[in-house]
């Protein structure tokens, strides 16, 4: 029996589901029950991390530091996790977070960007803080290309490395392939994060644990944007009977993720038609809302412009290139 | 590239979701979307086939006449597929059936009981119609007695048979080992009819196809009881990328998808923690509301029922083991 170790974001990932909305009584309720089902780390924050609070991309209803405190106060086994993309975040932001009891500290970048992690992971190794690094949208780089940047991370510091499968593109061969490929590259921890879009999200996780991946995320219910994180309360128990031990209590795993259904989402996520075409097409499907409007405004099928931007390689940051695709789609007119 | 056809209950199968609710708007609707998207088979019936409304099981909205009609008349390229479970329907069912249309009649048997369908396969062959089998737990039977069992059902006259996985309890392996089995005993083409309490149906319907499975089932944004069925606009994109061809047009069937997700029910299938725990004890979601009752009229946890069923074998039509396992779990009192 080899053990992989679960990450738990619903706290955090989650809150894309709800518009960084949840709440105290959320927040501190689903620690306890995570904390009593024995989930080894429980990830909290805005949905973009630490410091990304904002007009922007959103306030959330509960500042960084009191989110943070009061997931400490509820956790007394499980250690907790935080999450920071470079840009939205700052150095301050992961010194307050430390000061606070964050144990496991993630740098999120995209998956050919690993030197944007560089300073805060050199800098998380000085604190001697356990820092990992994610390679987001990982299927737009190749399995040789993440390992190079797996390795490099590591080489900045980070003490477990691996991919997010940002978009829900992978098949289970994707994924052996490229965890494959990372740990044979690196001798830390390797992680796996997937989302639902393709109705893959255990299966592939499932792939990443018998490729060799040692860190293993799931949210509630599967609690996400469109259709939602690998479910892990599902993924726990079929880890288990595939060979790997989590040290998780079942029951008391079921409990912690019907408490989430109750008291953090509207509705567990649904994997609709959107959710599946940015699936297919490999785009980000943060990007559903605007795709939607714009695409309505001009009288696009918002499934043709999904399409198009996976072809154009679009990515969070991007959102531009949603008018350019529209206004083109729109001007070549229907197709006969 | 490899065809797979594509086999679509889902008003029939999701019927259980609603109670057998599903009123002539929404037959008649879904079923000119499937047959506009290039659906091969339109399955339409109560959730337990053809004569099985009834005060026991629930009635139907629609009584089996007016269902079939409906969708026939709906149905300008898709062939209209019914099923009967022996004991529910009778020889006369099936010959109304055949009298209004129906091209593919599948008998469902029991996955040990493959002579249960011998009468009726064999009237059907008179006949000249496309009679299918479909062996039902099939998780509790080995791969060499579902092998055994479906070379009988061809024996009696099936131009199908297959397996319905229907606790939802197999990963992957599972069924690439007894579709591969089933396989190598016939020359027909094998079925595959997932559930995804494990989150693995479209996964298991891939591996079936790779096994060689030539008929594989799927329902409308999953639409069916507890976690659902096979989400089937899910499925034949994953299949095509893998390789296979199904002749469906993506756009017209995430329609159908979406059609349904509107017209036939309250919400999409949510995977509950139930439907986790019957998917991992391998026994029938059904049992789902009697356990939930009976266990808390006597201060028993649902979960250790199902998981004691599971050790039972328990089965369809033995609700009363339901009752037996309660009072022994009851009367061994709370465990340490």
């Amino acid at each position: 029996m080899t053990a992989v170790v679960i990450h738990d974001p619903t706290l955090r990932d989650g809150q894309h589901a709800v518009r960084h909305q949840l709440g105290m009584e959320a927040l501190r309720g689903y620690a306890a029950a995570a904390d009593a089902a024995g989930i080894p780390v429980v990830e909290v924050g805005h949905g973009n991390g630490l410091g990304a609070s904002s007009l922007q991309v959103g306030r959330a209803a509960v500042p960084d530091d009191l989110m943070l405190a009061t997931v400490r106060e509820a956790l007394q086994h499980s250690r907790m996790g935080v999450f920071l993309l470079p840009g939205w975040g700052t150095s301050d932001d992961l010194r307050r977070a430390l000061k606070q009891g964050a144990d496991v500290v993630r740098i999120g970048v995209h998956c050919t960007e690993s030197s944007l992690a560089e300073r805060h992971l050199g800098f998380l190794a000085e604190q001697g803080a356990e820092a990992h690094c994610v390679l987001m949208m990982s299927h737009m780089a190749s399995p040789e290309d993440l390992a190079e940047h797996a390795a490099r991370a590591v080489g900045h510091g980070a003490r477990a490395v691996g991919i997010m499968d940002s978009a829900g593109h992978f098949l289970p061969d994707d994924v052996s392939e490229r965890i494959g490929a990372i740990r044979a590259a690196v001798e830390v921890p390797v992680i796996f994060h997937g989302h639902d879009n393709l109705g893959m999200a255990v299966a592939n996780s499932v792939a990443a644990a018998r490729a060799g991946a040692g860190i293993i995320d799931g949210c509630a219910r599967g609690f996400g944007a469109g259709a939602g994180n690998t479910q892990l309360e599902v993924l726990v128990p079929v880890l288990e009977r595939t060979g790997f031990t989590t040290g998780i209590d079942l029951y008391a795993l079921l409990d912690a993720a019907e408490f989430a259904e109750r008291a953090l989402m509207p509705a567990p996520p649904v994997t609709d038609s959107l959710s599946i075409v940015s699936g297919l097409a490999g785009v980000f499907s943060g990007f559903k809302h605007q795709v939607l409007e714009q695409a309505r405004g001009a009288g696009v099928d918002p499934r043709d412009v999904f399409f198009e931007l996976g072809r154009r390689q679009a990515i969070a940051g991007q959102e531009d290139l949603i008018g350019d695709v529209v206004a083109e789609l729109s001007a070549r007119g229907p197709v006969a």
